[in-house]
């Protein structure tokens, strides 16, 4: 078995009610047009990412590394340089964010969780998890802008196995809108209240 | 010639400064996968779409208008019906977006416009434009989500004059990304401060 993995809190009881309900969340699948058709391709891209979630994450911290504007997130406010014991703990939560958002599961247990994780990049929960000294927080507009690079670096991952060209442009919409709306509710700690 | 489009202000000296410059804009960009591919896509797509806008208007606004969610934003306060003369305004307004959109010309005074249209979507300048009395805001998470449906609409559109398939990929992404920066840009007013 493998071991649970730090700061993983998935449907902890721990975890604060998010500010937003199930209603919310339908209102805004309603207009980023996110239909079951969305869920289904999400679910097809599950079986399909499951063993390449290391090789995903390679590239995505590739373009990281590559990104000052990124890697700063993850520097050590005293040397600043990437603090690679936090780049390796998010690493591990970051696999199973990938087949979380495949499952697209989403129920209340699931908003608390977005909840949490909005927290953990906005200067309210940053650092805390893993005990780390790193920037106060990652600006929302970076959080925001990642909806892409995540999504276009995943499209070809969708082709590996397979499914038809047609399908592999299904999963791809799918994802860019769940990263969309999962980026959206992440900016809820940013916003000034009342605004979201 | 036409008459000028009332509230339509960008390059007006009157603008306030973006509280963003051309080095952010260059970093978002960067962070977007944002390259010169995709400012000649959206070159490419705007004479495509410069005869067509009014019919991808009529698509919007009826997604709009078929959306309770987003139609209260053009709503009258007090009748609790959407405004027509306020629709109507917005409207032509919405067409030049469309054009400057496909323009993709990234300055320091297109920043300044991005700026104030998002102040007019905040509490701090909405209505002001055409002295409707509607909601005291568009809420963020709405502003940001509307990428997808803007985009998704289009791409019939940049088909409808014989561009490749191949190519009409490339002006659909080159859209997705520059709609999210743009919504990421209005998004300025409504985040804590220092928090963007």
């Amino acid at each position: 078995m493998s071991q649970p993995v730090h700061g993983y809190a998935y449907g902890a009881p721990s975890l604060q009610p998010a500010p937003f309900t199930t209603a919310d969340l339908a209102s805004l699948q309603k207009t980023l047009l996110f239909s079951d058709e969305d869920v289904a391709a999400l679910r097809q891209s599950k079986a399909i990412l499951a063993d390449q979630t290391d090789a995903i994450l390679d590239v995505w911290y590739g373009f990281v590394a590559a990104t000052p504007e990124l890697v700063v997130f993850f520097g050590d406010v005293n040397t600043g340089k990437p603090d690679g014991a936090y780049l390796a703990a998010v690493r591990k939560r970051f696999g199973l964010w990938i087949l979380d958002t495949a499952e697209a599961k989403y129920d209340q247990r699931w908003l608390d969780w977005q909840y949490e994780i909005g927290l953990r990049h906005n200067r309210i929960k940053k650092n805390q998890t893993d005990h780390v000294n790193s920037t106060a927080q990652v600006n929302l507009r970076y959080l925001l802008a990642l909806t892409i690079p995540v999504t276009t670096t995943l499209k070809p991952f969708l082709a590996q196995k397979g499914a038809s060209p047609a399908d592999v442009e299904k999963m791809h919409a799918a994802w860019v809108k769940t990263v969309l709306l999962q980026t959206i509710l992440w900016s809820h700690p940013y916003i000034e209240d009342g605004q979201f």
